[in-house]
């Protein structure tokens, strides 16, 4: 076989040796070699993918190229794989001879077959086979590499533990899922380039991952260099250089932005992660979002059906109240209800001392027929799980079947009081109801977690809860600029400092900072969030008030964002939006680490490298530091 | 007024008030709201960008923002600016009360506009200015954030020293040539996207950037974990992942790949920079090469001028004889020539001695009318440059305009020798001759760095030398696998130990393996190497072989990579180009800090941010890590 690739590359081989290049000759070869074409085979001897022939292709010569799935015969028939599928092979007579090597290579063997394709002979078509109906009768076969014996079976990855399988990751890639959600998420984000580069303008920017570490910066990997003493940070946003785009003019930026961040061992959290980083000048909130809107509908994969946008909105304190989380899932209803009033003259002394603090609340939860699907030893244990949040006391009222409460507080309550809660909560039998007193959102936030516990746990058991094709998408706006410090006295800003506030709120700013309502929002995506992002201050004054002023820090370490927004930074605002878990959640993936390539482990290892590892004292010795002993 | 923009966001307000959403206005809505279309100003309240009015748009109401360039007659007349361009605005007498204020509004300060356009009064216009033949009228005009004392002017940023313009980089990118370097880059790399994703079917897989020192990587920084004494390292190239990717059936990867390397302070180099990384199965170096090549052609800016394919070709071996460096700068002829058969007979000792050893030589180099151009001093300062190289004797001679040699060694040659010399070099009255002597390629090496500081010379003289307009793309192809040791004993890889090795010379592996030629690729551009690829080792015992018998090292830090090989690797290649480099010879930069957004100094510092920057002893703590004291 003399195929255009061979042509080709003779052509190039005299043009080579020609002393003299004759440019009319080299038109000729450069017409010849854009034939090529496109595709997924383009510049390699294969004709097809291994998912691709039909009955159309009868009598085609073609070119295949995969790994050895599986054979029978004595090697006579072969199913050759490659990500986009399956093609069988047949040895035909004349190649009889290589059945003893062919019948004895191992399964996941990387084979490369010639031949021409013919029909199946009536009743051996595969239905189940994309490809099922026809069959590659091998002009030439070579076994470019043969596997040696495998960890575990391509087959069974789902019984084999994540650890093994992280061991070899590269084994793990082969499998259809790994494929398919590596694919989707490299198509899903050229179709959010298309949108910002082509259709928008947005400039794509490179930004630095060695910079200086930020105030407050404790989940920042330090990297040492080579002046003794001095340390780069890895940032966990380009936050930042986006907003220093902005005075320098580059009006319209975006970024698919690696980011890092140091947090020990969270679960499903990795130290390397990827966001959707855009920055608009001359933007408000309404802008943004529809951006936004508008990037998600039109990266959207075809194969998950339709979104319709505007997404709804909710402001956080109704996310608050009515799901004890501003990222809910909204997905199901059973939302929280406020039972404060009804339960005010009560003499549960456990709500009424709350009852009489300012910010305290009794709120309750109801379970449709919650009664009938979970046991007290289920209960117990999402109570258990609950406290773990707030250790609030949680009070568990059943509705029998026959309309009768039951539960530990009814000698507390009187008949009026029982009456005004089954109305409230419009109570039907079977139901089961959990309250919890506490102040400001303690009581919202525990129940919040027992409504998505209760959820998984009915889910566990059968009932249809949430519809997993459903992709509710959800903006949550109004939050509060600052929140009360965690540790000590004072205020910190509830996303960053460089947040600006709402509108509405300014003056507020100067007298009571605690209740400023900021210019951020939150895209929540079935109950995660998935983006978050603000419009910016860009006023120097402004800045440096609220960095002094309000969160009592020293801005020194600020100082060059502080000057430039001095020199005409315009009004800006962006997002970023979480690459991996908006892809796991689109690909219906347990982890993020199932739509990373080389994820690291919970604790950050690599179980296939063994990264991180030893460096010799020598190598520390070029960063001026040494390793604290005694290491264990 | 009341912008399509306005009419939205009351929309919204409606609907997120609204507590049961109607769908049907929803949808109405969505509609409207499609309607915002693309473009530059989309999602923004600006219609147009200040650079694209023009006569046919008189009488349009517009709403432009930008920076104040200049006023005149005390504010009446305003030039905003903004990336696309300049537009005038003009106070009308009605709104005469805003000059006070606009009269002292700093240049650079931020203004936003909301007007009519119309058509200047003849004889006003300006020619000059793309929208010089209209202006905008002010309705309404804003001062959005007014601008402080400036560090430097923006137009006279080339006389501005670089450490003030990194220090205020912000400023430096507002620049015409930085906007039009960065979305150059952005613009490039997206058809370059368009071609390898949506043409060609590879897939855009985020490789780790937090990984374990490979072997030998003296120039990898080094991440400090929560592991004691454990490090990451920051890879100089994805080369493991994307093989490993291969082996994952991952069969066209690609990459915009973040890369590291600690170089200490070497000129124009970063710390990290930027690669275009690809690997695929399947193929061979014709693949590899024409992927190449009509990628390059593919995102080839349209104002660049034309691109012919194939690109010429070179071997390593006529790359160093003709050119004295494996990346030669074609646009210009000046080729060396060997001379050792001419002055074989001479007696000139530092000649013959050399050409009794078996691989020594002299070489010449010829430069048309050097003698002309250069003066003596000139030509000292060249030999003293080049000899730092390899500290070889250069030797110069002169041809007078009277066909006359001048030099120190006439005497030591023969009138036949003259004449041999004259006939092979080609020389012409007032050449100027450089002959090296020295082993194996040491005189090449001199005198192709002599060849490249003439050029420069001669250009800095006003002679023409390389056209700046040219582009000339090369491959280097035949590289030798291995090279002896820098220090000590034996062999190392001259590109990396998974590069495969020439078809051909396989069984010199066993035998000569110095000999070796591999199959590596350079895609060189005007002198520059800008990629370098290989088709890669797919063979594990072969890997193996390499690694423990040739180069000796102990290669149980890739075992991971070897396992992997063994269990079902496809034949691959690839190639890594290096954007940075590329986009600046593009955009004819003088260093690649000019096309990237936020570079780092020569030292490997940021002046805008003082990174690197101490880190408390509390910090380093959580990393069992400390500062080797003394701290200068």
């Amino acid at each position: 076989m003399f195929s255009k690739h061979k042509f080709l590359s003779v052509c190039n081989e005299l043009l080579r040796k020609s002393t003299s290049i004759n440019t009319k000759f080299l038109r000729n070869v450069q017409t010849n070699r854009c034939k090529t074409g496109t595709g997924n085979t383009s510049f390699t001897p294969r004709t097809h993918t291994c998912g691709e022939l039909r009955l159309t292709d009868v009598g085609k010569q073609v070119h295949l190229c995969g790994w050895l799935q599986y054979q029978r015969m004595g090697g006579l028939f072969l199913i050759l794989r490659d990500w986009e599928g399956m093609t069988q092979v047949v040895i035909p007579s004349s190649k009889v001879h290589k059945l003893d090597e062919i019948s004895t290579t191992a399964y996941e063997s990387v084979i490369e077959v010639t031949g021409t394709v013919s029909s199946r002979p009536t009743g051996q078509e595969n239905q189940t086979m994309p490809t099922g109906s026809i069959e590659v009768t091998v002009d030439d076969l070579t076994i470019l590499n043969t596997c040696q014996a495998l960890p575990f079976e391509l087959r069974d990855f789902h019984e084999v533990k994540e650890s093994l399988r992280m061991e070899h990751r590269y084994l793990d890639l082969r499998t259809q899922r790994m494929q398919n959600n590596l694919r989707l998420r490299s198509k899903m984000v050229m179709k959010m380039r298309e949108f910002l580069c082509n259709l928008h303008g947005f400039v794509d920017v490179e930004t630095p991952t060695l910079f200086r570490r930020t105030p407050g910066g404790a989940k920042e990997f330090v990297v040492p260099s080579r002046h003794p003493g001095k340390f780069y940070s890895l940032p966990q946003s380009p936050q930042q250089f986006k907003q220093l785009l902005m005075v320098g003019g580059l009006d319209r930026y975006f970024q698919i932005a690696r980011c890092y961040r140091d947090e020990g061992s969270k679960p499903d959290r990795q130290p390397e992660f990827t966001q959707v980083d855009i920055e608009m000048s001359f933007v408000d909130r309404e802008g943004v979002i529809q951006l936004v809107e508008e990037l998600v509908q039109f990266s959207w994969p075809e194969e998950k059906g339709e979104i319709t946008t505007p997404f709804p909105r909710m402001t956080y304190k109704d996310a608050m109240r009515q799901y004890g989380v501003d990222k809910p899932d909204t997905r199901f209803d059973m939302r929280l209800k406020d039972v404060s009033d009804v339960l005010r003259g009560s003499n549960f002394k456990p709500f009424t001392d709350h009852l009489d603090d300012n910010s305290g609340s009794v709120q309750a939860l109801r379970i449709p027929n919650g009664s009938r699907h979970m046991s007290n030893k289920d209960v117990d244990s999402l109570k258990q799980n609950a406290s773990s949040l707030r250790d609030l006391n949680i009070v568990i009222m059943r509705f029998t079947e026959e309309r009768q409460w039951k539960s530990g507080i009814i000698k507390h309550l009187s008949e009026k009081e029982l009456e005004a809660l089954e109305l409230e909560l419009g109570v039907c039998p079977n139901d089961l109801i959990f309250l919890v007193a506490g102040k400001s959102y303690d009581p919202h936030e525990t129940l919040g977690k027992l409504r998505l516990d209760c959820a998984e746990l009915l889910e566990s058991k059968g009932k249809d809860i949430r519809d997993k094709e459903n992709f509710n998408f959800l903006w949550v706006v109004d939050f509060p600029l600052f929140l009360p410090k965690e540790e000590g006295e004072g205020l910190e800003s509830a996303h960053h400092p460089f947040t600006a506030c709402h509108p509405q709120d300014r003056q507020l700013l100067y007298s009571d900072a605690e209740k400023v309502r900021s210019q951020h929002y939150d895209l929540v995506l079935n109950g995660n969030e998935i983006g978050g992002g603000s419009i910016r201050i860009h006023d120097a004054k402004l800045q440096r008030f609220v960095l002094e002023k309000i969160l009592q820090e020293n801005p020194s370490e600020l100082e060059h964002l502080l000057t430039a927004l001095d020199m005409g930074c315009p009004p800006h605002g962006g997002i970023a939006l979480g690459l991996d878990r908006y892809v796991s959640l689109l690909c219906d993936a347990k982890s993020i680490r199932d739509v990373i390539a080389f994820p690291k482990s919970h604790d950050g290892k690599d179980p296939m490298s063994k990264a991180p590892a030893t460096v010799s004292n020598e190598d520390l010795a070029q960063y001026h530091i040494k390793v604290n002993s005694p290491v264990t």
